[in-house]
């Protein structure tokens, strides 16, 4: 029903959109995402291609909190991510649980093409240090339940930002 | 520490398992999954590789079940299913839900490593019409709750079965 709304396309077409990488994002009660990084490598033989982390912020924190740990398995790259009441606000899902990153050179534009289409965007696009590997970030439900974040394509994989 | 329990494989290797392709699939409340497609196509650009339904099987249904949709996208394939209480229990999760297709050759095995790693099986081992396009199909839980169906390639994937 939405189509019709939209301005930026034809009346039957929005704008085209392409999207050159999907990763599932596997979030993970803080501090535990190191703990599942090494299952996936043990259970799966998942290879990690980099990881992001925040240095420990409390004394008693034994681990540092991870923020997106890449791991390569099956010709497919998933990510691993903690997540916690009182950080990364912005990738937040209700509870821990799956989320779909999508990469995409126009995130303003995939996103309005998903609103137009009956995704809900939630919250603002900003610039993230978690998801997807940094980058531009923006969230999306989609009428089924189901959260995408739509990023910038990941260039700093690998790169410790701590 | 389940390594050392390891039969198959040296005190200190378990058993190599290569895995094939990984697909998230989307659970989707029935009838809603062909609904969800559709919009994964309009939101996102997702083209359908192929749809395994299963006929109506009351006269009040308006759709068909799907099994399993494939749709690519990003160069990655995803695949939704409607989910019922009465139907498909193999595959039924708590409620909808991502969970997380890995295809392999050796189904058993690769059960049998998630196992040792500290994952834990679910059901049996079934030919399954649905979870990943057909084959045979396993259920690991991971410790951070998480499921993987380990299932045989698809092979059937676009051939409807009904």
């Amino acid at each position: 029903m939405a189509q019709e709304e939209v301005q930026n396309g034809g009346p039957e077409k929005v704008a085209e959109v392409s999207f050159t990488a999907l990763k599932p994002q596997l979030m993970v009660e803080a501090p535990k995402a190191a703990d599942a990084v090494q299952f996936y490598k043990t259970a799966f033989g998942a290879v990690e291609a980099g990881r992001t982390v925040y240095p420990k912020r409390k004394a008693e924190q034994e681990q540092p909190h991870v923020l997106s740990a890449q791991l390569e398995l099956a010709g497919s790259t998933i990510l691993v991510s903690d997540i916690a009441d009182n950080s990364t606000p912005r990738v937040k899902t209700e509870g821990t649980g799956c989320v779909l990153c999508l990469e995409t050179e126009d995130v303003e534009a995939a996103i309005a093409k998903a609103v137009s289409a009956g995704g809900v965007a939630e919250g603002e696009v900003t610039e993230g240090d978690g998801a997807c590997c940094g980058g531009r970030v923006g969230k999306v439900k989609d009428p089924y339940g189901y959260v995408w974040l739509i990023c910038s394509p990941a260039k700093k994989c690998g790169d410790a930002e701590a």
